[in-house]
């Protein structure tokens, strides 16, 4: 029998393009309600954050921060700040771009996660936040 | 009982990089099948489109158009424009960009959105098109 | 009655910047377990490659690769590569930019592709590597 189980996970960050690997959460909630195969949903519910997956370690989060920073700098004026003069711009542009959802099977009871691939959480606002990742699963359960 | 309830939003764009909020076409459907909790995949079936959520206000939307002329400019010929002569390279760079597809869980009757996060629907090609957005939802109803 | 149908499918890719239409065998599993309605998650287990749409054809295929050539280099270093000695950094920072999953509705048997849509996976790993594309659909079937 298919059902559905949804948790939210909450993260507190730094802002500033803090890059925050929520792996073990995301995989704490599959063995919590003993999912064996369905799919997984994850969604941050804000316009300033992004989800994605990458391997997690200190060289590529520099090498990501610096991309960012080139391409989408946080140092200059954008129209959006014109409006609520709250200069977080750039991070709306970020996320944009990488989307605030993941879909992952899960297989066997695991989500189908390469060995070096981690579910990260992005925030590029211009301040800590507290954060919330809305994780749904559908499927079969033991 | 989970059950599937599939609609087909339709949008007529001007292109350009025409962006359009979705949400509320969007969250009707999900009101007009009352689904409780489950989970919705939104998805423009066009290479030259794409899906994504931000703010939706004037300033953001200028930044972003910007952001992408920089980038992938539509004033330079692309290897694609050699073969169809539609001259709309840039558009289908843009789009593979950005992706067709979002997965959205829906929560107590309601998508998971944030309160500044609409759902828009991105038109890159270079003359109005009529778009279509496939919205399906899997889940509880009352 | 909806059900979970998983399979994997697996690429022989060429590595730097491989882009392969896999739009084939994504169907050919649909048809496999003759679904009729219900959605598709595909997500690639590995942090140097990609998933998205595009219209498959040569001279687009060239434009990605010289896009991401510009963007993001191959023939310059980067943090992560000072951790591994594998030298592609470059890989990881384009994987994470363009995300793993996709989801895709399936309507009347097919995929809600576009005419000129197809999914592709973009290989930008610096060697040849056996891919795996986890196909997950979750419907009702004929």
């Amino acid at each position: 029998m298919i059902t559905i189980h949804t948790k939210t996970i909450t993260e507190s960050t730094a802002g500033f393009c803090d890059i925050i690997d929520i792996t073990a959460k995301f995989i704490e909630h599959i063995s919590a309600v003993r999912m064996r195969s369905g799919m997984a949903t994850l969604f941050v519910n804000g316009s300033t954050a992004a989800l994605t997956t990458m391997e997690y370690e200190p060289g590529l989060v520099e090498d990501l921060k610096e991309f960012l920073e080139k391409h989408i700098p946080s140092d200059r004026r954008y129209h959006h700040d014109a409006r609520w003069n709250d200069d977080n711009g750039f991070a709306h542009l970020r996320a944009t771009l990488f989307g605030p959802s993941l879909a992952i099977p899960i297989v066997d009871g695991a989500p189908s996660l390469g060995t070096w691939q981690q579910v990260i959480l992005l925030d590029f606002d211009n301040r800590p936040r507290r954060r919330e990742i809305i994780v749904q699963l559908i499927g079969e359960c033991q």
